[in-house]
């Protein structure tokens, strides 16, 4: 692998706002050099400390005044959904039998998971996201074609097959044992597997039986290290059908306790309709939640209430989320802008430090990869965005009046989408540059055909 | 003056979709010319039956499976805060004082307001918007580099000096006669000249005395004609304070109505939290109201409620707004992606037919202009948009999956944003053409230096 390296301005969170001064937490060096081989950081830090490290012969691609950070996460999205991001005039349940289950129904089709797949994860490098938490559909052939996409490309993904043994149309339905054994098939396939990683996706408690979520609790059981991601608390009426269904759990929250599913690595996306015994529950097990903002304003759900699941007494993991196709923007940028409206509408702030926090070591956290993802430090898994501050000229003018460079980061999560990343570098390669167009792949997949 | 025509898609409201079917309203010519001279539409409709109309010599500049649509019509925005767009942390009150108060004072200087108006109304036109009711500041020069910028791409601008006698920096003061002096000399320079109206801006009730608002009805009655815009109802903590201010007034609205500012042509900015005895003053009286709603969730304001706006009984007229700087974007497509969430929010739906109406054709009633703008049909003004369906790669995709008008229609206000304008035609010439990234006035004022 050979050695690769950038220099522009470095900006990363080295500690957790919510717990610390957010501005002790970012660290900045305004001329800085990442030295990168075999897919990982190996030095980090200003220029002129770093350069002497540089092998002969290696020379830094230079984006001056633009901002080098980590690769943002996305704790909840369905990759099947690109096809109907704002889809009309529906909530939750409304929603997924108009048009969720419809589209779904589609990726039985190997050819047409591999085309959205290919379709979804350029975009997601395109909008500057490098790690992402992701649905796929019932049908085992929907997480291959994701995770071979994900394999050709070298991203770091978690992803895994939709459990539905109910309460959904028939073509999308598996069962308790089908889903355990053709889940338990792709996790030796693909967890672990390069830097792909398994997550175990029973879709929600409507559709999971009991005993559907029982297999679920056996998997993450027999699998030690694999991931779990479901819904949580979206929306009320979502919430009093849960309540219906199982009668004899003390909340939604508890029937997936009762089947072992709230633990490390579990990823609950929504949580808007939460009480503080479940923020306890979160808490106390390790479990992260995923806050849609795009999403829950379009679905009409609810506001997140990220003051409260951040309560110093009791810190709940949260990692930001687009809940594409309910969500309507692939961009983390315009989640975070969102997020900060949805703050405001409950009247606090969100600070452009904590914002980034959430976007990229707080994700991390969420999913306890901190120790590789969020951070531009050696030894960190070389999976790198480039910022542009005047990536349009109406960026360009309102950065010019910037202060420092926490307005800065403001005005780039509240202006700033797609256009803004100028290049996306994975594993120490450049995949994506705004400026030619170019997908790195295309031309090293051409090589290879 | 030359004889223009543009063809593609015509797309445009003939009637109000708040009070009749909304499809019903909904024209759509799949294969339609347009042709234009002397800034207006002489004629619109099939290609087949258009045609014929075409002198001899014009050629049509084509726009395959693209969208010919009315300029949008922005009714509520502030150019001197284009460079403080997405000011961070505060509620309404806080923000005016240590953002806007400050970018304002720099407005005294002729060359830099003559410098943003430039910025500002490319940024418009980039966006879509050809006509936009517009703050300045206190300063006159601020009204004349705004003007004149105008006057020069012959745009249909509606604007005014802001009044302010109290509770501002001593910089941004003027008095009662002040006000009303410079107001007057302003609308004898500008009101009616070429396309340019004039706005009576008191800012609102907490910079304005009770003889200020006096002076400013006294300008409605001496100079017919003229529009009248100020904030309503925008913050609880502003209700609570005008209150205080008003003892006497038996609502927020009543403060202004005393004072003679309620009538047709008036514009109130947000009106949040409005009651109905104000809902049905607004009807009586002919006045409009403008939402806007990245504003409102980015200052945490509160929820307009359109649909109670629009009852029936006392339907109020109501346009769209940006509100920049306390809103995030110029493009109105972004404000009503998120008019469509402030509405989902309340528990409602706000479908594309009526969305695009209130960008439009009801942008034009609100403002007494529906003989002139917001229609593709001959007499109308000559300010066209062209919106492409495949602006992003995202976006191609998803259209893709489209299957019919109105999806696309939704589809584009959900996730387009400028890069969906293709071009703009202002008074039937080409001034933005994003393809090319070229402004057709720069060439024209090369040509005059």
């Amino acid at each position: 692998m050979p050695v690769t390296a950038l220099r522009g301005q470095i900006v990363y969170l080295d500690g957790n706002p919510f717990e610390r001064d957010p501005q002790e937490c970012l660290v900045h060096h305004p001329d800085g050099l990442v030295i990168m081989e075999a897919g990982r950081i190996t030095a980090a830090g200003p220029y002129a400390e770093t350069a002497p490290l540089l092998p002969a012969g290696v020379t830094p691609v230079h984006y001056p005044d633009q901002l080098i950070m980590p690769g943002m996460i996305d704790t909840h999205v369905h990759y099947p959904q690109l096809q109907m991001i704002g889809a009309y005039g529906a909530q939750l349940l409304e929603w997924l039998n108009t048009y969720t289950f419809v589209a779904e129904q589609q990726f039985a089709d190997a050819a047409h998971a591999a085309m959205v797949a290919q379709v979804f994860l350029r975009e997601l490098l395109r909008a500057g996201t490098t790690t992402a938490v992701v649905y796929c559909t019932v049908h085992p052939q929907s997480v291959e074609a994701f995770f071979a996409e994900s394999a050709r490309l070298n991203t770091r993904m978690i992803a895994g097959k939709v459990l539905m043994d109910r309460n959904a149309p028939a073509a999308l339905l598996d069962t308790a044992q089908q889903g355990y054994d053709e889940s338990a098939a792709l996790i030796g396939r693909w967890h672990g597997q390069g830097r792909q990683l398994y997550c175990v996706t029973p879709r929600f408690a409507p559709t999971s039986s009991e005993a559907q979520l029982e297999a679920a609790g056996a998997l993450l059981r027999d699998h030690p290290g694999v991931y779990l991601q479901t819904h949580l608390c979206e929306n009320p009426a979502e919430v009093a059908w849960v309540r219906e269904l199982f009668p004899a759990r003390q909340s939604y929250l508890d029937v997936y306790d009762h089947a072992g599913l709230v633990g490390p690595r579990a990823v609950f996306g929504h949580a808007i309709h939460l009480h503080e015994g479940d923020f306890c529950t979160c808490h106390a097990r390790g479990a992260a939640l995923a806050f849609c903002p795009t999403s829950n304003l379009f679905l009409g759900s609810g506001l997140f209430r990220l003051a409260e699941a951040k309560d110093p007494r009791r810190p709940v993991r949260v990692g930001l989320g687009t809940d594409v196709g309910a969500g309507t923007s692939l961009s983390q940028l315009q989640s975070l802008n969102e997020a900060y409206k949805v703050t405001a509408l409950a009247g606090g702030r969100l600070d452009a430090v904590r914002a980034f926090y959430l976007a990229t070591l707080g994700g991390a956290e969420a999913l306890y990869l901190d120790d590789r993802l969020g951070r531009v430090a050696p030894g960190y898994e070389a999976d790198l965005i480039v910022l542009d501050p005047k990536a349009t000229p109406l960026l360009a003018f309102r950065t010019g009046y910037c202060r420092d460079l926490t307005e800065l980061l403001f005005t780039l999560m509240t202006m700033g989408d797609d256009r803004a990343i100028r290049a996306t570098w994975v594993a120490g390669a450049c995949l994506w540059d705004r400026d030619t167009g170019a997908w790195a792949m295309d031309s090293a997949r051409r090589g290879q055909d």
